[in-house]
């Protein structure tokens, strides 16, 4: 089945799996990005409780994981204070920044699917009560 | 630690949050978007065998609920032709194309991530060799 033809276009799709794959593997899965936008919303240093009640149901376990992935990503820093006890506070870098485009379209994205949503299941009620 | 004046920034986080969590809940995973990509390019049905040859390291089992799932959120068709043996196709539905901002986001971030670890990673083998 393969022949010479379909090659640029596969090539073409390997560079764009390949790059969205580079992508999902640092940022992808269930709460890297929502940590993100949490920090870049507080606008400042957010100490580890404070991240825990921003993110509403995360378990702090999980939050301490991805942390430090992000960490070592250098999407955050991570600051402790000698205090008693011990103050640790989490602060996006200007790496994080490079990730502007992506939240933009990944929430104008959400939006528009959740207005969907409401408008077929509207269509679906109005269908419904009409028969 | 609550007060008025917080409850702007609160709210607009929540929001940003809320859209993109339901964005990450349909197409977040590590194979969703690979599998639309796939779709996009090969510009025209494809099989299942040659899908699971695009996408390499996919299992037969995952790449059959992953595209249950797509399908479900209409953003791909399933054609079964009764052949012998029965031949299924995928083809991506127009509703895949609202994805074309996030998936070249997306595309753009992975390209420039890589080149940034290329070049970190050279900066520290030239420092390694100058000591």
């Amino acid at each position: 089945m393969r022949s010479e033809q379909v090659e640029p276009t596969e090539q073409a799709c390997n560079q764009a799996l390949v790059a969205v794959r580079d992508s999902l593997y640092v940022i992808g899965g269930k709460w890297k990005l929502p940590i993100i936008i949490a920090l870049v919303q507080a606008n400042g240093p957010v100490r580890f409780r404070e991240l825990q009640r921003l993110l509403e149901t995360i378990t702090p376990k999980v939050l301490s994981k991805e942390l430090k992935d992000l960490e070592l990503n250098e999407f955050i820093t991570r600051t402790v204070y000698d205090t008693t006890p011990v103050t640790v506070e989490y602060q996006v870098t200007d790496y994080s920044k490079t990730l502007g485009n992506v939240l933009f379209e990944l929430r104008e994205w959400g939006m528009q699917h959740r207005t969907r949503l409401k408008a077929a299941t509207r269509a679906r009620r109005e269908k419904a009560s009409a028969q």
